[in-house]
């Protein structure tokens, strides 16, 4: 038996013991771990450090750099954020629904946790708090499997979680990083069928698609976004050039952001007039198709083929006209990642058409993709954005980390 | 593009047109399919008398052969079948929450479609039409791929489904049947990512695991049944030996039949000698561990390892003695597939720690495993049982080939 596969096995023992935990005793687990945090404050800072050194001397880039960076603010935000989820409600144990059948017998379905839940990301030390207290919260037990950059932070992190599991009587085992961040534990873990219910990749497009290509455990796909806004000749033009500077320039790399804008061509020119002088601010740079270059001129760049399916992550956007609303519909459902897309019109039946038509998790009228989010949604928070359609779609809480179970109560019946 | 590939496109296109098809239509359609297959019920029996001579040709094996058979009440069952899911009520449009954000947004959570399901089934012709209806019902496409045995009459039965859609002015592509029924088109299917959202496989449990094994497209695994009864110290024993007698013999080769008897010691002799008398009556076969051999003596036969781990599918049960309730929990989890578990007790607490405790997707108190049905659960009919936790578990109705997309009416809001 591997390493992991013993790590897999701990893990699933302690999930039979957490999934009959009740709320109380996890709420007093999350608040064991944010004193435990605060407690161990200065260790972590200084294993961060270390991170960070390493990181400097490996030459990586400054966001990448900014992502692996904690300090005081950054954990009191963590710990606060430990505090949040203890606060919401716990969707274990909840009975969905339950009946009388006309035999007698009673049969209701009961919300129960996935079981063990393993999460591979990339940089982000906060990652690892925000997932093990959502997994603990439901009942979960999660198997971290950070990026090597950050491997020294999560380590003096889980350190902490896991101490502060012992002490609030829980298994240490219900929140376990694997202790080799290299490639091919990744590729194992991706394999450790029987011991891990779901894999969660959080992460760049690469990295998503590389799991859920490789994986053989369950995979939920979350956070690919080429999201488009498409903005209909009976628009409001100034709301659209609004809503399109926001959902571009207000943090240009998450998966929300928009990466293409469809303008009809009654519009284009009188759209663009509007909207280019607020992308000037943060110097857009806009790959377009030939009836937009034409009123662009110089301040465009041609689109080549892969424009049409890109998630820049960066202040770059596609821009395309489109002769009316199907034709957007029909290059959203064959470009897009089924994430967020918008219509703005004020055209009732356009926009019914569109939120019934586009085959997407969110699909907005008159609002900005950047809405897209577990607390802009009222969910309290997320452990990611699910791009696919089995299991969860869309901001994913602590309801859809969960699983359910038929429980029959009979008093003799056979069939 | 192969043939499957094309298949496939075709597939999706349909699925955006069925998407937003509303009740009536649909309903209308499963009519014109009921009514389609009453009408040419004829050239489907001529059909399926080749492939039945083909069958007994090759020499395959007399419950085969049954499975593979249509006659004149088999298709009237199934047409009425048809009618059944066409009176049931349509999840698809449904807004499950719907709530005004505190920025004005309204954000509403509304039931569609999968899109396009896949499914691999062995030689069972009734499949095609109940799987087709259910998919039809749900607002999905679906792409068949029958066993090899069944192909022509699998031809017939589709070629009227398509005829029917078409009259009731939907695209044909809603339902297809993959033409060619070698090993190699399956592999193909379970890798048609992009046009296939779920595959669902039906049959045995070799068919499934290989299934779940080899795809990259997302599989929902169904009908792994190794289900156990408890038998407590504190039962009831004359229920016990009904529900026990009931579950193993009622129907042995289904997936909800029991496999596997486990009894604390304490009873072990007072419920053998109740039981075996009634499992007498079918001459089942008792594989049992040391302590329950002394029992039974030259009725039983001594257990191999791997018969804690069988589905048999037949007149055999494996007998183990426990020395508790929490022995029992841990063997089940340990052994179990996750379908269906029963405890036989009158002691409260042991119930609610069993129904608490046990991991599977229905748990019993004091009732036969052999309810876990679609139809007994009340979901009106089922395409499958789920074993799986992500995105159904237990019996798959209508409601679980349905996903969610968020649609959010705005006016301006940006972030």
């Amino acid at each position: 038996m591997t390493a992991l596969q013993q790590q897999g096995q701990a893990a699933k023992a302690a999930s039979y013991l957490l999934s009959t935990a009740g709320t109380a005793k996890k709420n007093a687990a999350l608040e064991s771990i944010a004193r435990a945090l605060e407690a161990r404050g200065r260790e972590i800072l200084a294993a961060n450090e270390q991170d960070l050194a390493a990181a400097r001397a490996a030459g990586i880039r400054p966001a990448m750099l900014d992502r692996l960076t904690l300090d005081g603010g950054r954990i009191a935000g963590v710990v606060a954020g430990v505090r949040q989820v203890a606060a919401l409600p716990d969707p274990i144990g909840r009975v969905d629904k339950m009946e009388t059948r006309p035999n007698g017998l009673i049969i209701g379905r009961r919300r129960v946790p996935l079981g063990v839940v393993a999460i591979i990301y990339e940089a982000r030390p906060n990652v690892t708090v925000d997932a093990a207290a959502l997994c603990l919260k439901s009942g979960n037990v999660c198997i971290l499997r950070g990026g090597r950059e950050a491997f020294r932070t999560n380590q003096a992190l889980v350190s902490a979680l896991r101490e502060a599991l012992g002490a609030a009587d829980l298994p240490e085992d219900c929140i376990s990083l694997v202790q080799d961040a290299g490639r091919e534990t990744a590729r194992e873990l991706m394999h450790l069928n029987g011991y891990v219910d779901v894999l969660i990749p959080r992460g760049g497009a690469g990295l998503i698609r590389a799991v859920a290509e490789e994986a053989s455990v369950p995979v939920i796909r979350t956070g690919e976004g080429v999201c488009h806004i498409y903005v209909d000749s009976e628009a409001d033009l100034d709301m659209g050039a609004e809503i399109l500077y926001n959902a571009k320039c207000s943090r240009p790399s998450v998966c929300n952001a928009v990466e293409c804008l469809l303008v009809h061509e009654d519009v284009a020119e009188a759209f663009l007039a509007k909207v280019v002088p607020l992308l000037d601010q943060c110097r857009v740079e806009l790959r377009c198709d030939e009836a937009a270059l034409a009123v662009l001129g110089s301040r465009g760049v041609p689109a080549a083929e892969e424009d049409w399916d890109a998630e820049y992550g960066d202040y770059i956007l596609a821009v395309r006209t489109v002769k009316d609303p199907e034709e957007a519909i029909a290059f959203i459902n064959a470009h897009g990642t089924g994430h967020s897309e918008a219509i703005i019109t004020r055209n009732y039946f356009k926009a019914q058409r569109f939120l019934d038509a586009v085959d997407a998790a969110a699909v907005y009228v008159n609002a900005s993709t950047r809405f897209t989010d577990g607390g802009e949604f009222g969910l309290g928070a997320e452990i990611g954005i699910s791009t696919q359609k089995m299991h969860a779609r869309g901001p994913m809480g602590l309801e859809e980390l969960t699983s359910c179970k038929y429980v029959i109560y009979g008093e003799g019946q056979v069939r």
